[in-house]
């Protein structure tokens, strides 16, 4: 339905329809011109070569001595994702099962059935505010368990797990295998979240410069596991996607120097969407939790059909995400916060016209 | 030894030592400027949002007439190494072998070990002309036969396959299985070759935007499948790497503009290259095949033990490969001429000396 809703996007707009696109992960800002400075500087000065499969080394470094680890630990990949695709290729590609919560990130999913592997979902329910319940994850374990997939925070609850709720996580797996926790929304999350980094194991984070510095296309981010892992990493890495350009590295790095000032007006421009979602939302039926980051929310509508109720939004020039996209979650939809402020206000008065008719 | 000759070579450079390296697949050339400003202006633009896990229309389009393909049948991939791996993985991670003709590039024999599937390698020899004996590679074929990759022109031989020989592999594979046809020289070739495409069948390409436009850590490539394969080549990428940079893509579309001059120029630097390295070499024991493309030459030495020799050859100021990198070619050895023709010349005379002192 994610792909089917977006084909009917891109048809309504080849026939010269507004649609106000609530239903896209990417954020409206554009890169930092600093870091598209540091790009051009490092083309100019011939930093088109190979380079190492884990990464510069500066690179590397500033982001070991961000997450005070070695930065043997840290590598450096095209995207979060594909720092994901090769933690999941390599620990399950010889067989075993995922344990991943629910609602979940579309790719999860789609790699482990590419991997012809069994996924285990963990319901996490709106009334139980998105926290994992430690017991239930506990039955869903056994000794073909290979990795548990936390997204903290969540797309698309944005909600972050409480540290009590990591603690009973982490103890409950009590490193019988790996739990990977992907963060890519937690330096400009509104919420102080905890990072699986901050627990003892081999758990592994992966992150990206996407979210926080408007980079979604430049394809960078980064994971930090185990050295062990990691070496493996930087293996698959030079017989797969070589290197990410070092020009682009070059200007992470640049977003790296200038990540406080660049996370906090992101955060406090995607906080002033939320506040204002969250305030015309409550006035309809809907039900969803305050988002703890950036850049959706989930909310849920008694009985509501969300695949019926996207379709019928678009008729009326707004996109959203059934919840259906995500698992088992026909009651929902997601609202991705990714406009700017009147343009979100404009699609969330056809959100709740939509809502009000389908009583 | 790859590996081992690299490391060796940085340590001598850290203790000031200089090493003329004749190791390294990786041209000595800028990318043109052109390109670079292409990117630039693309950055500018604001391209750097996700995009199409196939790649952008124009480009494919561009790609799709070079090639007289549909472009439904061209995959913009980070460079063709993903693309070696996405078709290896799409076509064997559920079991199978493939067959590889020997010397073969290190990639293709990482990515099948790293897929838990067998490889049958299948041997050429410089006396051959390191042409493929299609009667060998009949018995090497059997009903879980999924892939023959092969590399046309070669590295490391940077011999191609006669045409008639490619005749004869296609009619002996008869369309039973894909045949992969790496062919990232091709473009700067010396001699005309032949592609696999120009063949029925559901056979495919890979190439990349490195070697022709001296652009190796842009990361570009591309390949042309049967469109069945493309579509699932499309999903993968959108569940690993995504999409490669839009601005990127520009400049590869930049570069495709200016293809005619720049490949000229490349193929006119090369072969001077060629032709001095050929003359130099001819004058010792040293057999080797005349190199029909860039950028190596294979030589063999009877009874060398070409790791020792490699070595050897360190301490006298020159890095070249053994050929035990590229499979059981103990007394072969190759020299990659990736630097200025002075450089070339000076490393050469050292490889003469290194050859004169071994006798």
């Amino acid at each position: 339905m994610l792909y089917e809703i977006n084909e009917k996007v891109m048809k309504l707009e080849g026939e010269g329809r507004n649609i106000v696109k609530l239903n896209i992960g990417d954020p409206d800002q554009e890169t930092p011109r600093e870091i598209v400075e540091a790009a051009y500087e490092a083309l100019r000065n011939g930093k088109t070569k190979y380079s190492s499969g884990a990464g510069e080394m500066k690179l590397r470094e500033a982001l070991a001595s961000i997450h005070d680890v070695s930065s043997d630990r840290v590598v450096i990949t095209p995207g979060s994702k594909w720092a994901v695709f090769a933690i999941m290729y390599l620990l399950l590609k010889d067989g075993g099962n995922v344990i991943i919560p629910t609602p979940h990130w579309t790719a999860y999913e789609l790699i482990a059935k590419s991997l012809g592997v069994k996924v285990r979902f963990l319901r996490t329910e709106l009334d139980s505010n998105w926290q994992i319940d430690a017991q239930e994850l506990s039955k869903l374990i056994d000794g073909q368990t290979k990795l548990l997939i936390l997204c903290n925070p969540n797309n698309p609850t944005s909600v972050a797990l409480k540290e009590e709720n990591l603690e009973e996580i982490v103890s409950t797996v009590d490193e019988r295998f790996i739990i990977l926790s992907d963060e890519v929304y937690s330096d400009i999350s509104f919420a102080k979240t905890k990072s699986i980094l901050e627990f003892n194991g081999k758990n592994a984070v992966v992150k990206s410069f996407s979210k926080t510095f408007a980079m979604t296309g430049w394809r960078i981010g980064y994971s930090v596991t185990s050295e062990e892992l990691a070496e493996k990493m930087v293996k698959l890495n030079l017989m797969s996607v070589t290197n990410v350009p070092v020009f682009i590295q070059v200007a992470a790095l640049k977003a790296l120097e200038l990540r406080v000032q660049i996370a906090e007006k992101m955060r406090e421009e995607y906080r002033r969407r939320a506040d204002l979602a969250c305030e015309v939302l409550s006035k309809t039926g809907l039900r969803f939790a305050t988002p703890d980051a950036p850049f959706y929310i989930f909310p849920k509508y008694s009985n509501l059909d969300s695949e019926r109720f996207a379709l019928d939004l678009l008729d009326q020039g707004v996109a959203v995400t059934p919840g259906t996209a995500f698992g088992e979650y026909r009651e929902h939809f997601r609202i991705a916060l990714t406009l700017p402020e009147q343009e979100i206000s404009r699609g969330l008065d056809r959100v709740c016209r939509g809502i009000e008719e389908s009583l």
